[in-house]
């Protein structure tokens, strides 16, 4: 067995504790010691023991001399637990195998420094893009302290979001509408922009096909505020609504919406348009570290071009529509050339009821 | 073992044949007796047997109260072979399970007819849509005396054919783009638009990667006859070229064409575009069969708004590109209503290179 076999064991591990870590990300580790496994575990829960101190329980005194395998390298400082390098050295661990450095640029390193003063041998990068991607979320917030922003689109095989006309009821089938409504159930924030609000006064609300799920905090761009105060997305009882908006928002309308409860984010202009990186600065403080974007089909092209989307969520319904004018789902200004276009990586196709959903990563964000 | 087991294996035998039978069908024929197989054939080219024939010489005598499996309502008239309604007749079948009726509406049903007066029990439409889909280009141009309409594009993830630049090279890889030579390699017309002509002056020939490849006949859609006599695809030394034109067209212009060898062919207008319902009627007996529709936009939607696609290949590229104008593959008017876009079935989804290629019919079609 290599250490690609026990390292997939490991990131495994960490999976099996999805959505359930936040604000930590999910670490698994394995303990290998003559070929024969002697410990594992996983971080389950913040405030709860890391990965390799579960393991290390496991593995006991027989940790002498072992190989650890860690999905993310050991942590150098005292947080809510102690540091779990040390924990290590105190093992009297022989080898190391961690497959990603600490996302954060402020202690990345320093762990793996302290296990080879310490004389371990230490391996960096068994199956690094495995791991970048299963804690791709909270690598995004710690690196940019920026949310994870999802683009989800729903076009025709052709690529149209809406008829010539306007009319869009519907593209994608049942299924792929409740999926929808899965995705807003595990994100922090939902974002349109102020046409969709004005074209198709959507709620913006998770409804689940067996009911419940948690609806995200709506946000809207509006840089002049000229949402109409009928509007559903206005209703704050039934989830917070922050609009976003530039400079010449009327404050008389902006002092109305906030005695109905509705939040107002000011951020800078640019191009005569609102600032999205400043809008995402803003964001992630207030709590937002997951964002859907739901166009339309300027807003998501302004994403697109700016280079600040980490996934596409693309469901393609199997029909043609046809029509010169009939809107797409990225619009804005676009590259100029083919070459210049967004490739997407890690493409994962997926059949939901009768649709296709395609998932996948604008390759550009490896470089960031 | 039931009737769709044995049905199955017919359709399987006759498929091996494919591309192999024009202008015949693709037929296949199991003889069971005693939950034995005792016969098997296939139509293997025009002249040459039909698959009963085949079946029924390895049966023997031992076909006497047998179970005839057949793809396709075995013939009753005399062609270039004796009709098999008669062999089956005279080999004392009890049984005829029979996939589809005859295609050709003058002679559906006179084979199975001839069967029932026989005594014989005949049961119609077991893995009906099968045989169909076996064979679709047939059924199509028996039916309607009109090629069977492959229609062809290739988009980004956002659904754009190219920049709002117009730069398109390239929106697929490599391996699509091959695939695509295999299509031309299949077909007997590929039709495009002028505007495609005007826009890129393709030569529209077969390349594939290992050389070689049957060009198809080039077919442009050319009003008013507008094409530059400079254009790579009136050189008629490497494929034939015929251009579809209406009244409007110069003489003079279309004169020079024909002494070039280029074939002019007018048809009707309507609407003040040619009539594409006609251009088909008067491609099919000029020997087109199978015709690749490869745009652009206004082509393809027109195409598409008609209810003249047969079969849809539609690349798709893991990109996004974006732009508010960039062109899509299905221009034209297109429907008003989401409800009225044409929905696809049987959809295939393949990955080709880096690329997805989704394959899918038109269900209006299935109504014809």
């Amino acid at each position: 067995m290599n250490d690609q076999h026990y390292m997939q064991l490991a990131l495994n591990l960490a999976a099996m504790a999805k959505g359930r870590t936040n604000p930590n990300p999910l670490v698994g580790a394995v303990i290998v010691k003559d070929g024969r496994i002697i410990g594992q575990g996983a971080h389950l829960k913040a405030g709860e023991p890391h990965a390799e101190v579960h393991a290390f329980r496991m593995a006991g005194d027989a940790a002498e001399g072992s190989t650890l395998y860690v999905t993310l390298e050991p942590c150098s400082h005292h947080g809510r637990t102690p540091p779990c390098a040390e924990l290590v050295v105190r093992s009297k661990v022989k080898r190391v195998v961690v497959a990603m450095q600490d996302p954060n640029p402020l202690v990345a390193g320093r762990g793996i420094n302290l296990l080879q003063q310490a004389g371990i041998e230490v391996v960096v990068g068994v199956l690094e893009q495995e791991a970048l991607r299963l804690n791709e979320r909270f690598i995004k917030n710690i690196v940019k302290q920026r949310p994870f922003v999802v683009v989800k689109t729903a076009m025709t095989l052709d690529g149209k979001i809406a008829a010539h006309t306007g009319d869009s009821r519907w593209i994608t089938g049942e299924a792929a509408r409740a999926s929808v409504h899965r995705l807003r159930d595990e994100v922090d924030g939902i974002l349109v922009g102020i046409g969709t609000v004005l074209a198709d006064d959507p709620e913006l609300t998770t409804r689940l096909p067996e009911g419940g799920g948690r609806n995200p905090i709506r946000v809207v761009l509006d840089r002049r505020l000229r949402i109409e105060e009928t509007a559903k997305v206005l209703d704050t009882s039934v989830a917070p609504t922050w609009i976003v908006i530039g400079e010449e928002a009327d404050p008389a309308k902006a002092a109305r919406l906030q005695e109905r409860g509705v939040e107002l984010i000011r951020v800078p202009e640019r191009d005569g348009r609102l600032d999205l990186e400043a809008t995402l600065d803003a964001l992630y403080p207030k709590g937002i570290t997951h964002l859907l974007v739901e166009g339309g089909a300027q807003v998501n092209g302004a994403f697109l071009t700016e280079g600040l989307i980490d996934q596409v969520v693309s469901y393609i319904a199997p029909k043609l529509i046809g029509g010169l004018s009939a809107p797409t789902p990225y619009g804005g200004d676009g590259f100029a050339k083919m070459a210049e276009a967004v490739t997407l990586t890690d493409l994962r196709v997926e059949t939901v009821g009768e649709d296709l959903c395609v998932i996948g990563y604008p390759a550009r964000l490896k470089e960031d």
